[in-house]
């Protein structure tokens, strides 16, 4: 650790790989013993290098949220990939260029992207219809059967369509204030999930139903009954997932190295070579009202440490970060000492740092958005 | 514009080059008017090409937010570049690398930064100290003369630091409510640091005065007395900047060209493919409490329209953006179709799309952040 630190001259995404790959395997575990399909999100980490970690469980199939995203992973062997957003029609000939090498699976909720869809599809493809649990962001409200089964009816005739399933995304999990709250939401949308599905059963429609959000895939000990989760964030967690009681601390595998480039003494501030363009102004609400934009740790020997309590980055401008430090922290640091931020929202910070850096010194890159 | 938006199929940010030439000329001619150096801050662009318009009016000195958009900038022909952050004393490699090849400006408010430099440095550098005149961000509080005169005196006696001048970011502008109150703090700070200048006079410590955020540099009508400004987000304005009546509307040179993917009649929202990853966290608040992520623009033949006043990007997650609409728009545009989208805050929204698309077809590349 010594060594690497030694190699770390600005923001710098730390990856602690031992940290992920339990995440990974606890959480691919708990799928295996509720015999449920686990299609985790590669939203989160964005990379290649770490996909194959999922390999090494046993992983064949996986979630995406962009068709660019899906078109990087497809490149690396990827050959089975849900781009869980509603289908961006305007990218036509990438999906027709994915769904003549891969089995793409597209979200859809609309009949006129359906239309659209049946007119231009070079090949076959997979339909999960995205169903409205609660969140309200997008996809039919779940006891709106009559519109459910006009859209499922015009899959059918539309002939390049498969209807592979139902999915939805209960994000108001995040919203939720206790772990017990989590897991209320998780058995609720499952219960809401199995009604559309015995609703198109006496239909004729036989499908299959996909969840996940990492908050309730964590809480909860089993998936009974549902055939596929979808979580993404679990691999890293974050100071998010810790507030809502989906990890402890010590399951968040990735930290921001910064420097430290001022003190003020009077206002007990250190100032981090560290901003928006490298954590993201995803924010918490503190205690006092206000912002929380990171939590601190100091490096040790093999990681980063146990973060201080009653510190936090209260300010982040482009480039600068501000920490209100207590006196443990402000009295035993100096200028150019590197201190190591726990992220907000780590898939957001993942996505601005584009590489990450193990405690072991291996450099992992990852996807790039290219307009 | 009919062609561009056909080749348009994913978020892509925009830029409309007319409307970024019209701000350069104005504040170059302004700042010419009062007889001040125009050092533009880059952190907003990031881009090469873009510095070329600023070469065109006479602009030959610049400012930037870190080590490598100085070293980039400096491949490009830039020579004389400040950089406008407490220095990061572990890039000594890169500060030496870039002292050696063109005249690197540092900003320095510690005398232990002092002690390294003059220890580690292999030439020459110009030194800026940086003070505080109420941003309480970074920097030597302006009436603290003994504190101000201990790093003066500091850099004097390590031998390779030139003090050029002292230098400020009025930062908390962008808290003011009125452009009344953005130009009595800028006055202020000008005042303020001129008092820094006379003390350093008195002290036969002659140093020149840099200051210029944005919203002051915009609204005030000329410079007096003052050697240096450093605006940077003029360039493409903002809504914050809207808001803060720093600028019009039809001064904001960029938006972010996003696809509809869901319509929800019940809630009157569009769904875009347009997320944190493209746009930023960065907020303001509505009137009635809510945040405002972006604001919406329909294409035009030659642009974007003005913005639907009552229409506003009411959520963000990582690539889906939710618009609460007003009947005027959410009536009139269906899935598939783009909408461009004023970002709350430029400079995030063009450093994580990373590169522009000029009206006229152009694409124009930038810096990228490498760890």
């Amino acid at each position: 650790m010594s060594g690497l630190k030694k190699n770390i001259h600005k923001p710098t995404l730390l990856l602690n790989k031992q940290r992920a790959m339990q995440n990974i395997v606890a959480m691919a575990e708990k799928a295996q013993k509720s015999h449920t399909e686990f299609r985790p999100h590669f939203k989160t980490h964005q990379s290649a290098a770490i996909g194959k970690w999922f390999q090494d469980v046993g992983v064949t199939k996986i979630t995406v949220s962009s068709l660019d995203m899906a078109e990087y992973l497809s490149e690396y062997g990827w050959a089975d990939i849900t781009v869980a957003i509603p289908t961006n029609i305007r990218q036509i000939d990438l999906i027709n260029d994915l769904a003549g090498r891969i089995k793409l699976n597209l979200v859809i909720e609309s009949v006129s992207t359906i239309e659209f869809l049946s007119q231009n599809l070079n090949s076959t493809v997979d339909i999960w219809l995205k169903i409205d649990v609660g969140y309200h962001r997008t996809g039919i409200t779940w006891h709106d059967s009559p519109r459910i089964l006009r859209i499922v009816n015009a899959t059918h005739s539309a002939g390049n369509l498969i209807l592979a399933g139902i999915l939805t995304h209960a994000g108001h999990s995040y919203q939720a204030r206790t772990p017990d709250d989590i897991a209320d939401i998780f058995f609720k949308t499952a219960e809401r999930m199995s009604s559309v599905q015995s609703m198109l059963d006496k239909n004729q429609h036989h499908v299959a139903i996909s969840i996940g959000d990492t908050p309730g895939c964590s809480v909860v000990d089993e998936f009974k009954g549902i055939e596929e989760v979808r979580p993404g964030n679990f691999i890293f967690y974050d100071l998010h997932q810790l507030e809502l009681g989906s990890c402890r601390e010590n399951d968040i595998a990735i930290a921001v190295a910064c420097p430290i480039i001022a003190k003020d003494e009077s206002r007990k501030q250190l100032v981090i070579y560290g901003g928006a363009i490298h954590l993201s102004k995803e924010s918490l609400n503190g205690n006092n009202g206000h912002s929380i934009y990171g939590r601190i740790c100091k490096f040790e020997e093999l990681g980063w440490s146990r973060m201080f309590g009653r510190s936090y980055i209260s300010e982040l401008s482009q480039e600068h970060g501000v920490i209100q430090a207590e006196p443990e922290l402000f009295d035993t640091v100096q200028i150019g000492e590197l201190l190591a931020i726990l992220p907000v929202h780590s898939c957001l910070t993942a996505n601005l740092l584009g590489q990450y850096l193990t405690l072991e010194g291996e450099v992992i890159s990852m996807f790039h958005y290219q307009q």
